[in-house]
This record gives C-alpha cells, sequence and structure tokens, in this order.
C-alpha cells in the first residue's frame, strides 16, 4: 500500500499519476483541509474535492478546480441576488458540497462523509482528510490583517505581503480514522509536489502525523513543488519565504528534513541537487512539469521506482 | 392597502395580476408555508418562491414552478451521487434555497429571511410567510401513510386516496409579524384561486389569522379554484371530498362560511351561483382560467372592483 500526503491543484496532478500506475485498492490519500471553507452556508474542501475530480477523470483541466465542463448558472444568480461571489462553485459542483453539507449536519464525521461521496463518485483509492477536526490555515499579512486561506488565495489573489502563516485549532485536531496506520503500514510515503506551507504544512501539524512520518519504516519520497528559485505554480515561494525558507529545493529540504529519505527535483535542479545529497538524503532529478496525463504517470512512476525499486507497475496510460 | 391570501402556483397567477393592476406598496401578500420542506439540507419554500418568482417576472411558463429558462445541472450530479431526485430543483432556483437557509442558520426569521431574498430580487410588494414556526401539511392517505404534502403533491403525484390532511405544529404557530395588521388594516382582502385544504387550509391553520379574517371590516373576496366540478389545477378536489366538502363553488363558500363576503365563480358555474347567494355572501361570475397575462390582470381588477368599486387600478399590462 501507498500513502501519498497531497493538497493543491499541483498535488491532485501527481495523485492521478499515482492512480494511473497502481491499482486503486493500494493507494491511500492523505489531504489537507486546512483550505476549507464556509461557503454559501455549505463545507467545501478545495483540496479534498480537486483530489475526487482528478481520480474520478472529471476534474477541469482548462481551470485546474472543478469539473470538467461545468456550468456557474446557480452562481451568476446568487451574484444577482447579492450574495458574495469571489469564490466560485459550479452547478455541478454544487452537489458534492449539498452532499457533503448534509452528510457532516447529520453528524457524520468528514472522513465518512468523504469515502461517501467518493464511493458514490466511483473513485476507488481511499480519500482521507487529514483530520476530521477543524484546523483552518491562517494567513497573517504585513498589514496586519488574518485572512483565511481561501480569503489570501482566490479573493486577494496572493498579493498582500505574507507574515506569517498559522494553523488554527492545530494543537485540538486529531489525524482522521485511518491516517496514522495508512503512514505506519505504508511500504512507501510519497508527498506530491504541493506548497510545504500551506498545503503540506497542515498536515503536519495535525499532532501526530509528523512523528509519524519520523517513524515509519517506510520510505518518504517528496517532489518538489520548487523548480530553480519559483513554486510551479501558485504562492508557496513566498510563503515559504516568510517562513525563512530558502525558495529552492534546499527549502524544501529543510521543510521535511526530520523525515524525509528522497527528494525528487526538477533536472533543471541538477547543480543544487549536487549539493544537498548527504547520508540519509537522496535527491534524484526527474521531469517534474506535468502538462499531460504521460507526464503525470511517468512523475507518479519515477518516484514510486525510486521509494520501492522492486515495485511492479502498471503500464497506464 | 390590499391583503391577499395564497399558495400553489394558481395562486401565483393571481398575484401577477394583482401586481398588474396595483402599485407594489401597496400589495401585502400571505403565503402557505406549510408545504415547505427540507431537501438536499436547504430550506425550500415553494409558494414563497412561486410568488416571489411570479412578481419578479421571472416564473417560469412552461412548468408554473421555477425559474423560466434554468437548468438542472446540480439535480443531474445529485442523481449521479445517489441523492433522492424526486423534487427538483434547478441550478439558478437553488441560489434562492442556498441564500433562504443561510439567513435562517444565522438565526433570522423566515418572514426576515423572504423580505431581504425578495428585496435583492426586485420585488417591491411585501411578501409575508404565514407563520414564522413550522407547520406542516400532512396527508394521511387511506392505506395509512403520513406524507409530507411535497411527497403526496410531488413524488406520488396525488395518486393516493386520501383519508384526511393535518397540520402538524399548527397550534404551537403564531402568525408571522405583520399578518394579522395585514388583514385588520386592509382595505380589502382577496384569497386567491388556491387549494382550500393545502394552499389556504394551513394559512387558516394558524392560530389568529381565522378570527382576523372573520373581524376585520374589510370586504373578504375569494376566488373559486374549482370550475364545475373539478379544480382547475392540482389536487383540490380529492382533498376537499376527503374533508366533507363538495367538490364545487358551493365547498368553497363552505369552507370559507365563516369570514367570506364575495364569491367569485367562473361563469360555467353561474346556475351554481344564483343558489349559493344569500344575504351577507354575494357571488358573481367572472371568467377565472388565467391563461395570458391579460387574464391574469383582468381576474385581479374585478376581484378589486368587487371589493372596493371605488378603487383606482392601473390599466397594466
Amino acid at each position: 500500500m501507498i500513502c501519498a500526503l497531497t493538497g493543491g491543484t499541483g498535488g491532485a496532478k501527481f495523485i492521478q499519476g499515482l492512480q494511473a500506475v497502481l491499482p486503486p485498492q493500494e493507494l491511500v490519500i492523505v489531504v489537507n483541509t486546512g483550505d476549507d471553507l464556509r461557503w454559501w452556508g455549505l463545507h467545501v474542501s478545495p483540496d479534498l474535492d480537486s483530489v475526487l475530480y482528478a481520480l474520478a477523470g472529471c476534474l477541469s483541466r482548462e481551470r485546474g478546480w472543478g469539473l470538467e465542463g461545468d456550468t456557474f448558472h446557480c452562481l451568476e444568480r446568487m451574484k444577482e441576488l447579492g450574495a458574495p461571489a469571489w469564490f466560485q462553485l459550479g452547478d455541478r459542483d454544487l452537489a458534492t458540497h449539498l452532499a457533503r453539507t448534509q452528510l457532516l449536519a447529520e453528524g457524520r464525521p468528514l472522513s465518512q462523509a468523504t469515502a461517501k461521496i467518493a464511493a458514490a463518485a466511483g473513485v476507488g483509492a481511499r480519500i482521507l482528510p487529514m483530520s476530521d477536526d477543524p484546523l483552518a490555515t491562517r494567513v497573517h499579512t504585513t498589514d496586519g490583517r488574518d485572512l483565511a486561506f481561501q480569503e489570501f488565495f482566490v479573493r486577494e489573489r496572493c498579493q498582500p505581503p505574507v507574515r506569517a502563516v498559522h494553523f488554527l485549532g492545530a494543537q485540538d485536531s486529531r489525524p482522521a480514522p485511518g491516517v496514522l496506520d495508512a503512514i505506519a503500514g505504508a511500504g512507501a510515503v510519497l508527498i506530491a509536489p504541493s506548497n510545504p506551507i500551506t498545503s503540506i504544512g497542515p498536515i503536519l501539524a495535525v499532532p501526530g502525523i509528523r512523528r509519524a512520518l519520523r517513524e515509519t519504516s517506510a520510505p518518504v519520497v517528496a517532489v518538489s513543488p520548487i523548480v530553480g528559485t519559483a513554486a510551479v505554480s501558485g504562492p508557496a515561494g513566498a510563503l515559504m519565504a516568510a517562513h525563512g525558507l530558502p525558495v529552492s529545493i534546499a527549502g524544501i529540504a529543510e521543510a521535511y528534513a526530520d523525515f524525509l529519505d528522497v527528494l525528487i527535483a526538477d533536472p533543471a535542479d541538477a547543480g543544487s541537487a549536487a549539493e544537498l545529497r548527504r547520508p540519509g538524503l537522496q535527491v534524484h532529478c526527474v521531469p517534474s512539469i506535468m502538462k499531460s496525463d504521460d507526464d503525470k504517470a511517468a512523475l507518479a512512476r519515477a518516484a514510486l521506482q525510486l521509494a520501492l525499486p522492486d515495485l511492479a507497475l502498471a503500464n497506464a496510460p
């Protein structure tokens, strides 16, 4: 069994690659929920949904979020009624949030709601929220504001300079059922090329998860979301800098220093990779820009082969 | 000021006619909420919405409910996810239910939520739910089932033979703020051609409303939803019969006997109308089938002129 930690849209692409080369029942995905928000009264879990839609084969390629070919008629009407509209939910996408909100209102934990929706959507891999408890990623800006992650990311388009990121509720959160077992029992743990601060950071902030990563006997392999001195996409660079990390593969290695065994960097970083290698940390260079399904599968395959050289992988896609 | 009591789709058409001939600020509409339901976790008020959409000029002419030209993409996805789909919500329609549910969750009463949504939708007339308290119309069938109104009406297409209709929670319900004042202070009270059992019946079941209708100095004018021996639309006939009322304009007169001053019947019922006239009850014959906007305005105009012969009315449409 392979356990993958992920968040964001780059992460979802990598998970799609894993699904292409692994039987779904061998894949457990632990997903960031620090970005979750209440929107129009509904519980929206952007990262869970990106993974769900990616695995169900219906993630919008054009947008990178939401459902392929979705319409926005409800959103247009919400605007007419004067509701906030900076966070966009498609009409078909709404069904996921309605279903989730209803399951939560009935008293089910997020992990059960997620399993139920994933099964209904025909997804075979196991998708686990990092926690059933609320943990909210908050972005503190240099002008003194305390923004919810989606306010920073979507509403403000990552423009405000960042002072720090905090995880509200982290100390009281517990790993969702299955998360610690998946890390401890995995053949390999893969960390997707996600933002280390706001995608993987919230997962690591749940008490017990970081320790499980240190203690697992499985190799822990991370794919760097940084190529050269910038993130492939999103605000990882600015957020890493705000946390005092170099914006480079060295910063990724530092963020995961206490548990990382293998770092996968893009060939563009071959020079830095050589400098970073040390006893206990392998650094391999593999093309890590995922444009096509082939790119995703190739990167997933490479990560798995570096983690488990003897693992037999499917040839798909 | 004119106060109208309504429910259902025939009622919404009549309200549209009233709006065509009255300034909106002179119109207060008291609406049945006994059909309200929780659907996909949202608070849906079908009769409030029909009035709202009719007055905003966006009620679907084809369907008679929901928004003109709406799409059903969320519904299709809900079906794919295995959710119940016998009650249909359109994508743009969903915005109303999301907004209402959110306002209620914030602690606002239904009357305030309704006012806020109506204002956002550009409706000038005052739309009042009959009550802010839950009152659920339940249909008891001869085979011993106890159905919510929408289960009977939509899911079962009014097929099960009806033993009786009950209004669950009626004794603990109070008229919404403004309802009793509107009835007491109106120049005329108009009862739309709505089902007397399940559209007007729930309104009359709210303690205090029936008494206000008896005591108001305003003339109370009802338009019969029955022509000949059948309802113009919907299950009024079967429901009246189950309640021991004749399915005829005489049954309408009987349902409203303690407060009715003027009954408007279709010319097809001229014979029965003559028999029904008595001191204290005028019966007038006016074409009451509303197909076009002209029909709606003409019927509304006739009802207002019978109630208040000196009232000046607009020439619209």
